[in-house]
């Protein structure tokens, strides 16, 4: 716990509700090992403590080293995240995760190095704006298109997160008594866009017969849940159900994601996300033609990219919580 | 033009769609003098600026000094802004300017004091944040319900405007393929909240044969369009057409605003603008109810005041460009 190792590898880890990526990196951020294990369904927040701790130590052990030499660990989860108490608490697509839980401090013990804790979201969005997609910007939002819809915000450089409930585009209201969101409110971006949403509509439309081969593909690939692989597919063969609410996603996504740009007036957009990331380019740009209808400034859209760093943004992120933890500590 | 009267008063402008409000404030930013004088309707943004310089002048007059003896005047204007050039481009709410026009040039030959421009939204936000209800915070969202619905951000202390278009928040989408905005395009909170989309909404249901009292209380106040004096006579009698417009643009005001606190997460919203202020703090109150549903941090709400400055909110944060220009050239 000396700042003597801070030239170090260091480690990042990125707390899914479905996978725990785990990367370790030398000092100039390139990966040196990475880990990525299942996030437990049941055990509560123990258990998925230590699928994290196995799974960064897989990554340390592919980088040649044992977690006690990293100068650090970094976190990014979901849910609520008070980085100096070293807690989360509410992470609620996580197993028994509605209370507070000490997830620095257990981290640490198990792993013998110091942890950092950031939200999922933010430490993503802070990865692409210096590693990534986003590096010649100033200013810049994160679309995070995956399970829900969340949002990153950088500004002059900064991350905003206002008093740390902030970033949450997944919820701006896109239909007045709209769809049912997953967080029970009406008419959210993250109704028609997020991938459980979307899934949630998928079977109801297949119950009342509409024809689709996403269940078909779901089991073909040995999945129990409509994972972007699963969509990717079932668009590549143009299939009816798929199409359409992959449409009405987009649709979403594009007056969501332009109402923020008319608030924020940020000079790129960066998508990542499961869908953004697999579906990549052409929707992108899909995305980008859906918001223009309802830019104010549309004669001056955002830039518009896809993720750099892909999957690993979010572990990679979560690393450089380390990092600037050690700067500071130096 | 000296530095030697930055103890001098200063003059500020909001120059607005239906009326220019002038004010003379001291170093303390206590108005001296105030005037305010209708903007012309045609003649273009000479006419204006004639106009302005009049209403500046009558100030002055009133706080018994001529206007080169103001250190400084701040202009708040619609339009694109561009304040180190010292013009103002699209001002489309104003007659014959769409295209570039050399404001500050103009008022300083008028007035033989330097000029200060900024957006109008903008400075009544600083105002508000500095000198009147945004005092106690950090992290502020100007909503300004008059004509249109235009937003104010401030964020650690500074304000955000992006690339100069932030703020925009009269045209997030709130309803998909709704209703048509002045701005052309479909379903924006302004669409159902602004002033002007009120009035064309109340005209049409009223040629279809809908009761209202609106119009009757129009022209017994001397007025052609509905003004907020309107609407708020016309609310206290119950009127039902206005009754249901009022209703269906704090619903509007509800999911928007909302939105905007999902992303930003600010500590408070002051609520101003000619409707704003007219109508007060029972519908600051209403449109608080009707943000909750919509917010993510359900638990933390912003804190909702009126906007303390009232009317004279513009013309103050326009003086406040002054004083800060002041002070830099010291």
């Amino acid at each position: 716990m000396s700042t003597a190792n801070a030239g170090a590898p260091r480690g990042g880890i990125d707390l899914g509700g479905t996978k725990i990526q785990a990367v370790v990196v030398d000092s100039g951020h390139a990966v040196l090992g990475e880990a990525r294990l299942p996030t437990p369904t049941e055990g509560g927040p123990e258990a998925v403590t230590a699928a994290m701790g196995a799974a960064i130590t897989e990554a340390a052990h592919r980088a040649g080293i044992e977690t006690d030499a990293l100068a650090g660990v970094g976190v990014g989860s979901p849910g609520d995240v008070d980085s100096r108490a070293g807690t989360v608490t509410s992470a609620r697509n996580l197993p028994g995760w509605e209370g507070e839980f000490a997830l620095g401090a257990a981290l640490e013990q198990a792993l013998g190095t110091r942890t950092h804790l950031g939200n999922d979201v933010q430490v993503a969005t802070d990865a692409e704006f210096e590693l990534g997609a986003g590096r010649p910007y100033r200013s810049l939002l994160g679309v995070f298109w995956g399970t829900g819809v969340g949002g990153g915000i950088v500004l002059n450089g900064h991350p905003w997160t206002g008093r740390g409930a902030g970033g949450e585009i997944g919820h701006i209201v896109v239909r007045i008594g709209g769809e049912r969101c997953g967080c029970g409110r009406r008419g959210c971006m993250e109704a028609y866009a997020g991938r459980a949403s979307m899934e949630r509509r998928a079977r109801q439309a297949h119950k009342k017969g509409e024809k689709t081969d996403l269940f078909k593909i779901m089991e073909e690939r040995g999945r129990t849940r409509l994972m972007s692989g699963v969509w990717d597919r079932a668009l590549k063969r143009k299939d009816p159900l798929a199409t359409r609410l992959v449409d009405e996603a987009i649709e979403a996504l594009g007056a969501g994601v332009a109402s923020v740009q008319n608030v924020l007036d940020v000079e790129a957009i960066v998508l990542g996300g499961g869908l953004g990331v697999r579906l990549g380019e052409p929707y992108a740009e899909r995305i980008a033609l859906a918001m223009q209808p309802h830019l104010f400034d549309d004669l001056h859209p955002p830039a518009m990219h896809v993720a750099a760093l892909g999957d690993l943004g979010g572990a990679i992120g979560a690393a450089l919580l380390a990092r600037a933890a050690s700067v500071r500590a130096v």
